[in-house]
């Protein structure tokens, strides 16, 4: 038969990862701490369908909505996102500057086929988002973790391996990053976009959770540092939107977008039209303050559930980080507990039944890191079955340390 | 600066057609018989907002449209592909052989992946469509032509090319080809599955345009011959229901569509909910049979238009292909006339303001290929503004002759 690519030689174990998380999330029966999707009561339902109502009609924009549109986005959208989303956190840009994707994900594909020839190396947090590493593997990247601490990227570190690995790309993921849910120091922002600058070297910078924020004050993006285009700054709308509308973008100096604008060409030449129209006037309708307003409301409430309940029913020395917003916590359990064998009883035993993402598929060097840890994500369960499935949980991890 | 990939450096050209080919289309003055876009009045605008009235809604199925969803696609639009699409034309089929894709380019982005090694050859019509071809370079494929004829690709010379050039992938658009409008033989269909499985070459179908047909009987697709899985077929929404939803899929054995799965996945996770929901329950609420009828009613008299207005207004000597069906016919003017050189000057002319694809661009193999051809797609243009065009273009071209 005929043979695949090698790339997909370097897929098969995140794959599997992958699927076997969206494959635990399906079944109705378990509470699910796997995933990072947002509580299914905050999605905009009533409001896209009145939008949806005015814009699907031949004296509006139905035809557009249904016809082939711009390979960058539509002009509304991109003018949104530099208005509204990136003028009030300090940042300049043009929409002739943004590129809009299908999903936030969508970014590292597409920088990867600009930027990424085999072999080249990405330096990413220790842990870092696995699903962005599946995409690094794909393009045959070689990736290099970068220790952190409760303050993010160690930026010391990363000024040593740049020097030793001459990388093509740092990847960061600054605010309540996924898996840790810890977030980049101020100083250590402006630390990151000097360093990109003074060793020409790209920071991708993936921003999704930023704006979910429940205490603590904000910080600018890496981007609004950036002073010679080094950096690139992907986000989503997975977050603040709707994750089903598959809507992202990219912002870069014009000499990237123009390269970004011909990898998206030959990729799926351009983000479905009707999403885009839809957000655009959630957004232009001043639908988003508000909606914002509720989101972190309701997330606030879990993440609190999920601290209190860690407390209450997880046994003693066990670690985890207490975020200041976003979606995910990082547990670290005492004792020698491999979480990747315990979930399969986690997600099988009838009296427990609850979901996580283990730890050691969020660190590209191996050697057994994160092999006691786990990712729980709050956002999508409510507060009453957090208590429920953390108090099973913990009783299960309890009952291996006895 | 950070240097571009290596990959990039291939895409120079076919971005810049590509890229040109837009922006022709935006000047609202002007007559465009490029792009490949359906009348705009045969898009169902009134029907979706019908349909999204009542999905958008929390008692329906307005949070899943709003959610992520599965990465394979949704499970109705992949039955309604089966049960609808498929059977109807003789291929056996099951939901779980589908994915669904951001349009159907996207289907060529991940055969790519999933298949292409830099340096791997790819044979492809002489001429094809050149947004495919742009796809292949980014992949740094080689793409050898095999020549066509009336009855499409050659299949005594793809025989020969696949001894010679050892293959990956043939590429083949079988009905109411992009750009010619011609269409593969009954026999050369069934010699094309064969040759793959005897070769071990994979054929990769295209097949977008093939329900809107005008006249003539409907031939199987290859895959439909397909006895040893080396058909993959692709096939978009684009043409039949809407191209802003950028809807797609693939149909493949079990072993492909676990590798597109894994690609697709670090792609952009899935394609987006809503447009899949709103093409699912379109045909299932049969109004697939009605549209296709209206479809190929409006088209029909469009290409009648188009035959009957080159007959009139162009040059004695010009040829051009007569299609059954889809949106482009393929025209190689007498003379000396270098059809690059005259769309600069048609497309800026205030009495000409016609814009057509130089044919050119579409033959990957050089040699001045093309050169005295042109692509014009006839389905967005009404009939009088057809005979405007043509009456003008001709005119521009008979001028030149003199």
């Amino acid at each position: 038969m005929v043979k695949f690519s090698k790339r997909m030689d370097n897929m098969k174990d995140s794959a599997a990862v992958i699927r076997g998380l969206f494959g635990a999330m399906a079944n109705p029966g378990m509470i699910s701490f796997g995933g990072g999707a947002l509580a299914r009561e905050s999605l905009p339902v009533d409001i896209l369908r009145e939008i949806s109502q005015d814009i699907l009609r031949k004296d509006t924009r139905g035809f557009e909505a249904l016809s082939y549109g711009p390979v960058e986005g539509i002009k509304d959208l991109r003018e949104v996102i530099v208005n509204e989303l990136l003028n009030p956190k300090g940042i300049e840009a043009d929409p002739e500057n943004i590129m809009i994707l299908t999903g936030g994900l969508e970014a590292m594909n597409l920088m990867c086929q600009v930027f990424i020839d085999p072999g080249d190396v990405i330096l990413v947090e220790s842990p870092t988002f696995v699903h962005s590493v599946e995409i690094f593997d794909m393009f045959q990247a070689k990736c290099i973790s970068v220790e952190m601490d409760d303050d993010g990227m160690d930026v010391v570190d990363l000024e040593e391996k740049i020097k030793m690995h001459n990388p093509k790309m740092v990847y960061v993921i600054p605010t309540f990053q996924n898996p840790t849910g810890r977030t980049l120091s101020l100083e250590r922002r402006k630390k990151v976009a000097e360093l990109g600058s003074q060793y020409d070297v790209i920071i991708l910078e993936d921003d999704p959770y930023r704006d979910i924020r429940y205490n603590g004050e904000e910080l600018s993006p890496i981007k609004a540092f950036d002073k010679t285009g080094h950096t690139v700054l992907a986000n989503s709308f997975s977050k603040i939107f709707s994750p089903g509308s598959r809507l992202g973008y990219i912002l870069a100096d014009k000499h990237i977008i123009d390269r970004i604008y011909d990898a998206k060409s030959a990729t799926n030449s351009h983000t479905a039209i009707l999403p885009q129209i839809l957000c655009a006037e959630f957004f232009k309708r001043g639908h988003y303050r508000e909606h914002l307003r509720m989101l972190c409301e309701v997330h606030r409430e879990r993440r609190d559930a999920m601290m209190e309940a860690l407390q209450k029913y997880f046994p003693e020395g066990t670690k985890w980080t207490y975020p200041d917003g976003g979606l995910f916590t990082w547990v670290e359990l005492p004792g020698e507990i491999n979480t990747t064998e315990l979930l399969k009883e986690s997600i099988s035993d009838p009296n427990v039944m609850v979901a996580y993402v283990a730890g050691a598929g969020f660190f590209t060097d191996g050697g057994g890191k994160g092999r006691n840890s786990m990712r729980l994500c709050f956002s999508a369960v409510p507060p009453d079955k957090i208590f429920e499935g953390i108090e099973k949980l913990g009783n299960l991890i309890k009952s291996k340390l006895e």
